[in-house]
This record gives C-alpha cells, structure tokens and sequence, in this order.
C-alpha cells in the first residue's frame, strides 16, 4: 500500500519528478462535495516552486488537470483523478547522479530496494510526488468543511534552525502566516529568518526546522484506539513527507520533563462542553479528539542538496565526490508548510468518514 | 481497521482490561517457522505488572494460551490465536470513574466517540491490550531471524524525567539492559532512576521519559517509499503505544539545529557494501533501510493516574474532583521497554514480507 | 487477508477443527447494538453438528464465550471476540490422513502451499472455520435492524441433486424453512429430499445442491460500482464456503438463453417509489442495490468425504487406496443454509456502513 | 476500495465514460520487469471498439500513455500510471438518458445511491471502465510469465444464447480463438454465432451468453484458504465485470447432479508430481490451485441497451417511455473474452506475489 493513503477517504499518488505527470486518485470521496479547478489550483500554488526569492527558482507551473470524477464543480461519488504534466524537464541537469549516490537522499536505498531507478531527478523520492497530496487535500478540505463548518488546519514554520518563532495556537491566523515568504507565524522573525535562508543559500548550504500545526474545531470523538489513534496517523502522515525526521504532538519531548500532577489536563464544565483547563494532551486522549485544539509539531532536516562538494561512492562501487548542482530548497520548509496542512487534512477527513460509518 | 496492524504480517487485536480476556490474532505468519508458548511467555513475562518493586504490584500471571495456528511447536501458516485470561479483575476499584472522567485518561474521548464505555478499568484504552502485541512480536522475532540470523532490535530507557542515560546504541546489548529493573542502559543511572521513582511513587506523583531503540544488521531495501516509509510506520506504530506524546529518528529535532553540511551523511565503500561514515539519518533514506543502524527515541508522557485529588467533570456534566486509588505505574517506562521492541519487530517484520513479494 | 473479511465491518477468524478453540474478533462494529450471548448462540445452534438425523451425529456443544466488547448486552465499539472450544477432539479417527492425501479436499494444497498441514481433521479447511462467520453474523444482523428494521436474509435448500423445490423468492418465510431439517422451503419436497439424503448416506456416498437465498427490504444504493460490487463480493462471499462451485444472481445461467428485449426489468413507479416489474436483475444493477429483492444461488459440490475405498496418493509420494471414516455429512447443504445467510449478512452490514460513511 | 483490486498487485482505476480520461494505476508491481508501450497496446486493441463488423462501431482509438513508473522498457517498482484519453465523445447521443433510466443499467442506482450522475453516457458504470483492468492486466502477466513461464490464461465464447461451443480447455490455443471475430474456439460455431449476433442486431435486440477460461500451468499452491480462496477471489473479479450473473468454476452447477463417488478427482502419482485423474474441481481444491488446469465459466446477460422502446421512468419519477440508440453491441461477449482474461490474470498475479512473501 505504499503509495495509498487512508482507509475511507483513500489517495493514491503516482508519478516521479521527470516522467510524463504526477498525479493522484482519491477513492472514497462522498458525493455533491463542492469543488472547483481554481480551488485545487490555488492549493498547489502555495507548495510549487519560484513562488518567492527564498525558494527553488525551477519555474513549474504545476496546472491541475481534472480527469474524472467531478461534474459541473460537483464531486460525482466516484473516483477523482487528478494530473499535473511534468513540463521542466531538464534531465541533463542531473546525469552525474545517475552514477553517483547523493549522500542523505534515496539513490542508494532505491538502488537497494529495487535494483533499478529513476536516473533523472529524485524519481519518485522527489518532493514532486507531494503534488498530489496537496491537491487531494484541497478537496478533503471541502468534504471537512461540508461536515465541520468551523474546522481550521493551519501550519506555521515554527524555527528555522536556531531562530524561534513565538506563536499561539489558539490566535495564529492564515492571513498572518501569507503575509510572509518564510510562512512564519511571527512577525518578529521573518525578516531573520529570511536572511539567514538567504545567508545559508549564499554558502551553498542549507537549513532545516520545524513546522507546527493546529487544527482547530475538531469535534471530538475522531480517531480510533489502538493503532490508528488520531496522534498515530498524524504521525505516520508527518513522517511520510520528505526530510522529515520527527514528530511530537501537545507536550511531546518537552512534557517528559514533567510529573504527573504537572501534566495532566483538568476537566471542568464549560457550559454544556466538557473542556479542559490545560492542553497539554494536544487535543488528544487515548488516540480520540477530545474537542481542544489538536498542535503537533514536525522536525525536517536541512536540505540533503548542498552546492559544496561531499564524499560519496558510485552506483558501481568506486568512492568518490559528488559537487551538487542543479536548482534546489536551501530551505523546505516555507513550502512543507502546505504539505503538512494536506496531511493533517488527509488525516482528519479519513477519521471523519470513518467515524460516521460508526454513527446512527 | 482500528485494532489491525500491519499489511502482510497482520495482527487483530481484543480486549478491554476487565473482561474475559485480552488476545491477538496473528494473519500472514509464513509457516514453519518454530516456536514455543515458552518464547511467548518469556515476551509476556517481561512487560507483566508485579515483575520488580518499581512497577504496578498487580498480580497478573498472564499467561499465553496458543488457540491456533501452531502445532508441534512449528507455525501452520494459518492464524495464530493467543488468548491471555483477565484473572485480576478488581472492578470495585474502579466504581468512581465510571462516574468521573480521569485527567488525561481516555475515558471522556471514548464516551464522546462511543457513546458508552467499559465501566471497569481502562476498557480498551488499558496497557493490558499491549499484552497482544508482545505475544505477536515474539512470532514476528523468529520470522525475522529465519531471514536475517544477525537482527537485533534493543529498546532501554534513554531518560527518566530529568535523569538522562549515557548509551552507545552500536554497542549496547541485552544483557546490561535486562541486568536493572528500570532497563535503562547505563549502570551509572540505574540507582538514581529507581531513587527518583519511587520517591516520585511516595509523592503520589509520576514521572514519563524517553525510550531509545536501536535495530542493528537490518539490510538495506526495507521500507517503501511514500506513504509507507520505514521511519512513517514506526513512527505511527510508537505513537500507538499508549502515552506516547512524541518520535524522533536519527538526528531528530536536534537535527534541525545543523546546516546540511554538518548533517549529511558521507557514503563510504566498505570491501562491497555501501556504508556511510555518519548516521544522523538514523538507518533509513528516502524512506528505505540503508544497512546502517536505525535509531528512534519515544516520548512517554508522565503517567495519567496519580494519587492526588485533581479537578475534573462527572459523566453527566457536573464540575467535581477525583482522587486516584489503585495499583499503578509511577513511571510506565520500564515496562514499556518490551512494547516499544515489540512494535518495531512488528514494522519491520512486515516490511520484511512486502519485500520479498517484490523480490525476483 | 486471508482470514479477515469485509472493510468497514470486519471480520478475523481462526481455528483449526481440533486445536485448541475456533473463534472470530469482529473490529469496526457500532456502540450501542443490543446483542446477547442467547443471540449468538441460537445462530451457532443452527449450524452445529448432531442438530438432527440427516447431519453428522458428531456431538459438539460450540458454546459461544464473548471475551470481549460487549457490556450489558451492548456493543462498546471496540473489537468483539468470541470464541467456541473444540471439545470433542478425536484426532485418532484421522491418523490415515495424515498420511494420504484424501481426494477432492484440501489436504495435498496445504500441503503444497505451506510445506506443512494440520494433521488432525480438516485443518483451517474443516467447515468447522465457519463458526466465527456464523456468530460474527448474529452480531452483524443486530446492525442491519438497526438501521434497517424491514431487512431479511433468507436462504433455503433448492435441490438435492436433482431433487428441486418449487418455492417463490417472495413470499416464503423463516417458519416454512425450519419447519423441516432439510431446511427447504417447498413442503412436498421435504420427504423425498430427507429420504434421499438416508440412502445415500446408507450407500457410503454424498450428494450436492443449490442453495438460494432472498434479501428482502434492502434500500436502493448499497453495493459500490466497479470491484465491490454487491453481487461481486456476494459471489466471493459464497464461493469462500467450502465445498461451493458456483455463484449466479437474478437470472444467472439461464439468464444467457433471453434476449435484451426479453431480459430488461422495465421500470415503473410505485408510488413514489421506483420499482421493475420484473427482477432478472436480482435486486443488483451496475453493482448497487436497486430496491428489489436480492435473489441469488450457490452450488455446493457433493461431500468429499465418502465410505467407499478411493484411488489417491500418500504425501511421500506413493499411489495408494483410502477408505473414509469418520462421522460426516453425507449432504452438507441443511447445515449451509445458515452459512449462506450469515455471508450474506456480512456483505450487506459491511456495505451499510460503508454507505454511511459517504452520505451526508 | 470500490475502485481498487488486488492486496499484493494491486490496481486503482479511474474515469467515467465521456470524462477527460480513463486509466489506471498499478501499485505494487515488482521492479525490473520487461513491458513496452505496444505490449499494453496489444491488449487494449484487443477489447476496443470497432474492432470487427460485430461489435460496436465506436471509433476509439484508445491509446495508452505511460505516465509513471516504467523507464527504458523496465518497471521501476514504483506506481505505474496509464492513461488513456476520451476522444469520441457525443454527449449529444445520450441527453434523454440524463432524464430518463434505461432500464436494467445502472442510472437510477447510482442515483439511489449519490444523488447524482454522470450525465454523458454510462459514467462509471460503462465497460469503458474496464480499460484500466487491461492494461493492468498486460503488465501483470508479464510478472507472471518472469516466475512461471509456460503460465497461459485463455478465454472464449463458450456460447451465445443457445449457440454453444465444443472446446476442450486442454487443447485450446490462442490462434484459434483470435481466428475468429467472435472469439469462440469451436470453428464449426464461428459462422452460426456470427450470423446470430446480426440477425439479432438487425432487430434491434440484444443476446448474451458464457464465457470460458483456462489458466493452464498454474503451480499448486496459489490462493489462500479462507475468504480469499483462488475460486472466491475468480468469482469477485468476474462478477466486477459490467453485464455478469453468473461464475461457476469446475464442475460448477452441473456437478450437483453427481454424486460424490462419480464427483471427487483421485489422485494418482504422475513422476514425482501429484495430479488427479479427473478435474471436477476445476484446478482448486480449499481455496489453493492443485497443479491442474483453472476451468471457470462466467455469465453474461444480454445487453440492456437495445432498439426499440421500453417502458421506464424519468429521474423525477414520472412513468414514461425510453426508445434506445447510440452505437452499441448487441453482443459483449467478444470484446469481453479479454477482460475476463485480464481479470484471471490479476487475481492471478496478486496471489503469486501474496505466496512469494510467505515462502523461505
């Protein structure tokens, strides 16, 4: 099930960086769910390169293209396919590595895996693959939105290596997190954490950091106990993007640090609502929303392209040096931050399905 | 698909914590493979209550009954069933909260998806379901090594609260973990952990912590790209173990704080094999095994029940406290170790078979 | 998935015919469903051997233990575990067959699948693996009321051989059905059918037959278009009973000797209702329920277990003789009507919910 | 799973009828396996329209276009994408279809079921649909032919209407079923089902019939005891093909007739392998292929579409009249040889790399 994801609202991506499209099917999708081209189109702008200075210049319109599935903006019930043509192709950029393994990325362990590659570009491993996500994501949003008017999925950079970010789940807004190439959420720290991208670029080197995430408005009651607890799937979701390396949701690393009587998130009344006075549960509890916010937060590595020559060894063996080249992130992250919207969306519109299966 | 886990060595788990039993069902076990109800208790007998003075002094013989699936000590290749009885049930214990929802304990998620709840103990949301998944691991241990005679999957307590253990994972081996009751690796931190939990016990408190594992001689190749990458399914498998708030691979969160420079990892030739001469990837590339170690760290949070009247709601709405009686963990960490071993051979028993599907 | 079936009402069985226990766990089963032991164990009665002179006299209890997921006669959600010991183990009655191979059963494919075989009785083979199907059923049959208060699932022996009984899809009834231990629904064929039965029986020989089964008050719009089909995964329902060779809906084979003009159900209104005026099409179009009744048969092969001496061969490879023994069904069809039903039952159940998770 | 089949191979199709394209995925497929362009072009050519002077004269010229997944002739292992673009569309052709249900199609159910519809032809529910399964299906025997090389899968018109054919599935080639446009294997019933298809179009009327197919060479040991039995998973694919009523493998519902002592199949040793002396069990015995030859018959009905009016109603519930046209086949039975074909071959493919993972 590799390329499949979710259980009731399913998706299945196809495609490596340089061949004909990348795409996506998604299986599952309830019927008369409002969409339109523009809306997946407007999803797919936000992660697609040459949108701003600090990003990769490579100029990839990345048009969707709906190939079934919807009928005059309506969703039919049936399979939507979605493609977007690979349009700049430029494999002759690459032919180096077709020989040599780039240190930190998938050449060798495809090579491993399947004896054979894709020898232009990162194939399948390509963040290319994630086109479809996102766009699968821009019609989850609406099935969401269909059932929770109020539901909110927002991501924000939180750090950019060493730099900070200071941002309240509960009052980040979207138009706060646009307003700024970096996709911060505080204002504070655009303008440092632009230079120090720009700054690292400049060396021919990269960064990493960490995005965090709210979804705000989920009702509770989503998620299933056991193995497909809400935080599971939302893991399993985070680490499935490119360069990602960790995950933790509410007090997550930093909560070890606490007892018991620290940590635990009080109930009270709020109202006819049961609320509670903390949130260090991340909105959930034993695998379930439980009605508060649902924050977690995701490490992503620096870029593994750097422009400085690295240590590696070819295809066939030999040791050598690689010197890498080629129009690429010095930082994944102000683009990471709608893929991981998309997977939390995913997430939660499989959950959502899932739980009305179970509802009379 | 809640209580399954796994694509081609499936397991279904059952069991709330005070019914008749607690067991699992083990799909797609290659057959022939040897085994004994001895193997499987030995697994049980590591993760039971009452096991040293640090742990729950419940007294629960869990003991394996082998339903199916195996005869003359030798797998069928049909299903595995193991049924472990709840012998302790002590339901009085529990009457209050089946009025009152316990702090950062699931019992108001499961009303508030279910509409109704096991009334006696943790339900299904209890660590006594954990019982099946160790049992299935222990099958899943002799498949793996009927492929792989040198594979090693070690857990130990990397840190308890503040108290943060000093461990090689290239050289740490069973033997030192198993030789403490708290199974940490590093004798120098073995007194203080046992110190600070049972003073943290006589506080009526709890304390979480991290575990660290380390999986050694896995061959390059397992894992799939996508949605179901090695570090994605461990990571949704860690997350499914109950009170785990966080998960790291390789570099993790401390990863992002290098340039790419600093955190890529070199690749060597070694006689024929590809190696790299760091592993801040932490044993996997693009989502497959590379043949270096991997190595993941799990948060636990600090254990819910605690002995302390804390603030909470009634089932029907009203504001009131709840004091916390019964026989519980202070730090679920040391019999969390076995689980957190169990779930990764789990992972990678899996993978195992997907990719031998795959292989011509 | 070898032993799990359906997707959103999920079905795990287990059990040799002489290890320890058969059993099912069913996950994905709505909270709240009234269900009592008495329910599941009168379905179980139904197809238990020694039930009355025409089926195997072996005397087995199959008492019906829920380990798990039902409180107070409620489903909690979570996953139902039930299971049946096998109490009347004869495994010396089978000794010979562990050593040859007996013809027409699934001795030799075991053994060329696994490399290894339960060597006493049928094995995962035996019909006795239909228990957790039958219980699982019972349960499933509570959530169709649920929903669906009008539903009825009705299966009944057509022929005997070429014994055929004249019954009218709809208007026969569960009364006229168990009225009679050959569970046909034709009163003039009740003695001719038992009769023959006695004197196969008494040659040491076995007969086969068709079962037809009705589903009455079935909502237009469960089944899903293209490879879950209703009628598709009807037909793999019924061909996963042992000893069945054949599937056909509405007009079925016969179906083939009609042209269009003759074949068509026309459609009129009934009210506000759309209904056909015929029903070759068995209740099913393009893989969805359309409202009518759903009508379909299954071939079941003779029993392979007969008394006289057969032509086969040993698992080492010498041709040889095998005489049966043993206490079996000389005609299996009595004890498959509520087989036949129960599959039924969980196709619907599970496309039920599965329609629920799309509607909205 | 609606659109996807297969656990190990598996396939996802998409696209309606008159929609931007049709196509598929294919996940799962093992890396470094030979398959061009033509290969896959071959097959669909073969279930095209237009093809003879007896099936529909829709000119399609249905070109596949690799989007993913194979470079230089040779799978990559990753998801191949097909695609295959809609070119004939006349939605013209079908605007009183939009209004009114043709009956014994599937317009009201999908209504019943989504509340809305394709409007343009038959949507989801065409056989169009089924240019995904082949293409799939030309890749997936190419995987079985690299494990199994003298592995063949056959199939043809076993009768048309009352017109039935003498073939002996133990002969059969493909030469003589390609002679003809009918696709039959008894040269004596070429001319008389041909001039029957005529005389039956001429009158605007329709005829259906069976299909036959043999898998020859199959290994014992393929299927899985249980739900996903080699016949059960035969008999889901073929009644997932448009227009089926019926599956029967082996002896089949001719095989009730006979008693078990002229039923079952003796073994008897053949060198060193086991083969039975009869093949009532059609090449499966408990689920799992025996080393015999695969013998299944499927059922066609008429096709609905046919040239004269019918009574029915429009999708507001008024009684009315529907006069057919358009250009369609008053026999599918030709075009459909391959589909069923292809359908073997998938369900083939699946449990040949399901077995692989479970064998050491």
């Amino acid at each position: 099930m590799s390329s499949t994801f979710g259980h009731a609202f399913r998706i299945h991506t196809y495609g490596e960086s340089h061949g004909g499209a990348v795409g996506v099917i998604i299986d599952g999708c309830p019927p008369r769910i409002p969409i339109t081209q523009a809306i997946i189109q407007q999803a797919l702008d936000r992660r697609r390169p040459g949108q701003s200075e600090i990003v990769t210049p490579r100029k990839e319109a990345d048009t969707a293209e709906i190939l079934s599935g919807i009928q005059d903006d309506l969703t039919l019930g049936t399979p939507i396919a979605i493609s977007v043509k690979n349009t700049d192709q430029r494999p002759g950029a690459y032919d180096e590595m077709a020989l040599k393994y780039r240190p930190s990325h998938a050449d060798y362990t495809y090579d491993a895996k399947y004896g054979i590659r894709a020898l232009s570009g990162g194939g399948r491993a390509s963040a290319r693959e994630t086109i479809g996500r996102v766009a699968a994501a821009a019609i989850a949003l609406q099935v969401l939105r269909a059932h929770i008017s109020n539901i909110e999925v927002l991501a924000w950079v939180k750090s950019i290596q060493h730099l900070e970010a200071n941002v309240d789940p509960a009052t980040i807004d979207a138009t706060t997190i646009e307003s700024n190439i970096v996709r911060t959420g505080d204002p504070a720290m655009v303008e440092p954490m632009i230079e120090h991208i720009k700054a690292i670029r400049g060396q021919g080197n990269s960064v990493g950091g960490v995005i965090e995430c709210v979804i705000r408005g989920c009702p509770p009651g989503l998620g299933e106990p056991i193995f497909d607890k809400l935080e599971a799937d939302l893991a399993k979701a985070m680490l499935s993007i490119p360069a990602t390396k960790g995950f933790e949701i509410g007090s997550g690393f930093a909560g070890t640090l606490l007892t018991g009587r620290e940590h635990n998130d009080p109930f009270v009344m709020d109202g006819e609502t049961v609320r509670t006075t903390s949130n260090r549960s991340g909105g959930v509890q034993g695998g379930i929303s439980n009605g508060e916010s649902i924050v977690f937060r995701v490490a992503f590595k620096p870029t593994a392209t750097i422009m400085t020559s690295q240590q590696t060894v070819t295809s066939d063996g030999q040791n050598t040096e690689l010197q890498g080249k080629g129009r690429h992130d010095a930082c994944v992250l102000p683009r990471a931050v709608p893929i991981v919207e998309a997977m939390a969306i995913l997430v939660l519109t499989d959950h959502l399905l899932r739980q009305r299966a179970l509802t009379h």
